[in-house]
């Protein structure tokens, strides 16, 4: 149970949240890798996507931050993380974009390949892991949304992932554009070969659910050897997610990724009205042994919704420790065998 | 003769060439110091001074790369030195831009100290020396010029200095705004402690006077026990210096620094048509025992009045073994005794 390769999918603020916590394991999680969202279309990101043609890299660089921040031994990999993090103020041409945004945009220029860029940054802020995007090519998101006319059954298109997080319809499934797109293949690679893969939290159509829809990913989620957990959102989200139960998050995703398994689910205990009914669908899921953790996971700032960290890395330990079990359990021979499709 | 500091003054590619030349002759000059106008306001300098307030970066980036560049032993810092000179392409807000501009900006406004900012970027570049701005207060040039209207005599004024760069009026002199600027206590330091001190080659007005100009740094030129060497351009510009002699840019430089003596005039051998009246106006303005040099000192490409580095190197070894003779031959009494002015 020590010396174990954990990939972390997703973006923004709720990856930053399980890449720290993972970070805070680093008796058992020797490797860390994040593999990011690149369907961003708003903020510096966008601007960047649109004027470079670049990937969007806001998701990237807070991923790099999260698994280089706080150490703080090195003062220049210190300063270097503030730097990348620094907002240009003022109101013109460059207001609002991070300076890594643009650090990142240099260097995926000069080296021409961002996953070569991206390690450069990692060696420059001292990250111990590896921030991967999950593909190389930038991504639009298009969503089905119903509720946005008069007649609440017709459903309409919209494109982007602001339009989509932001939608004040209801978002019935969404897709990427190109709709195939290849995946990033150190990022497929990571997945293979990890020992545990964490899904969510995050914007749960625009940052948690694209990594489904790339096909090698999606294939090698399916397939690996690692115990996937999904970490869910605390609240749902005004826009994407509007109304959301904690049981239709996990149902959106197995809609998304029909056949995913799941060896845990983790739910902050606040954010669960009825438990049963979040057992119900978590069991279309989850396998044999599998279980949803209930652990308060909440950050105590009420303003926003975000995980403590401290809070996700000790919940993440007891999952760890219910696998552990599970394991030495079906060693003894006590546990039902696996399923065929889980250990091919 | 060795271990010598050597503080170079000037901007743009003037500076670069005397940076990579000093570099070159790194088996006597042990250490080096640029001391880099801050009065640009063209360009993405003059963007990013406009937009932000900072002080304008090509220059000093020009100069940080200068001293960076070549060594190519360490890849990351070679990678770094070619990102810092990597300028974003398009027609978009970022346009132009070079990176190493944005990342200095962006250093500047976390560390809150240009000077702090420019020794970061030198540790990141693996710089051998130093990049100091000779204020830490972004400046601007206003000329007195003539021609621009139907009476020749008649004087203008105009600011900017892009505008005295590209006047198709004669300039008659310059100064600063504001008139008395702080000087970068580390410039004024790395002035007074120097063995050596290069002025020009370089934009005359724009680029090399503007060092006289703000007082502190004047005085420490003026009372420096460094040997002063004259690095004459190579033609006159169009615009500041268009149909200048070489004897008129030494007397220029006379007339914005009243009493400055120097220990040598470098001149290119092709770029003096008449020696005898440089070395009358070298004359009013030259140590006891101080002289004209000349030298093949361009560079082959005949598009762009350029000096050549390796060029330079060897013109500045011969000026710097004339330093030495004159010093032995003074030691043995033969030599004229050193003004009271110089050496106090």
């Amino acid at each position: 149970m020590t010396a174990l390769k954990a990939v972390a999918l997703g973006g923004g603020h709720g990856l930053h949240a399980t890449l720290t916590a993972l970070r805070a394991l680093d008796d058992v999680i020797t490797e860390v890798t994040a593999v990011v969202t690149v369907a961003d279309d708003g903020g510096s990101s966008g601007r960047l996507r649109r004027e470079l043609g670049m990937l969007p890299p806001g998701d990237l660089r807070m991923a790099l931050s999260a698994l280089a921040d706080g150490d703080g031994t090195d003062p220049a990999e210190a300063l270097w993380v503030r730097l990348v993090q620094h907002r240009f103020g003022g109101t013109g041409a460059l207001a609002g974009h991070a300076v890594g945004n643009l650090l990142l945009a240099g260097l995926m220029d000069v080296l021409g390949d961002p996953v070569a860029a991206l390690d450069e940054v990692c060696r420059l802020l001292g990250v111990r892991g590896r921030v991967l995007p999950m593909s190389r090519d930038p991504l639009d998101i298009e969503a089905e949304v119903t509720g946005l006319g008069d007649d609440p059954r017709a459903a309409s298109r919209i494109r982007g992932q602001v339009a989509v997080a932001s939608t004040p319809g209801r978002v019935q499934r969404v897709w990427l554009r190109p709709e195939r797109p290849r995946a990033c293949s150190e990022a497929v690679a990571a997945v293979r070969a990890a020992d545990l893969v964490l899904l969510g939290p995050g914007s749960w159509f625009t940052s948690v659910l694209p990594h489904l829809l790339v096909p090698e990913l999606r294939d090698a989620l399916m397939t690996t050897r690692a115990q996937r957990v999904v970490v869910l959102n605390l609240a749902p989200e005004p826009g994407e997610t509007a109304g959301f139960s904690p049981e239709q998050h996990l149902a959106v995703l197995a809609q998304h990724a029909p056949g995913l398994l799941v060896d845990a689910v983790l739910a902050d205990v606040a954010a669960v009205p009825v438990l049963q009914q979040l057992n119900r669908t978590a069991e279309t899921m989850l396998v044999p042994g599998g279980r949803v953790h209930l652990a308060p996971v909440a950050a105590a700032d009420p303003t926003v919704p975000r995980h403590d960290p401290t809070a996700l890395a000790l919940a993440l330990r007891a999952v760890l420790a219910a696998f552990a079990q599970r394991r030495t359990g079906r060693h003894r021979g006590t546990d039902r065998p696996e399923t065929a499709e889980r250990r091919t």
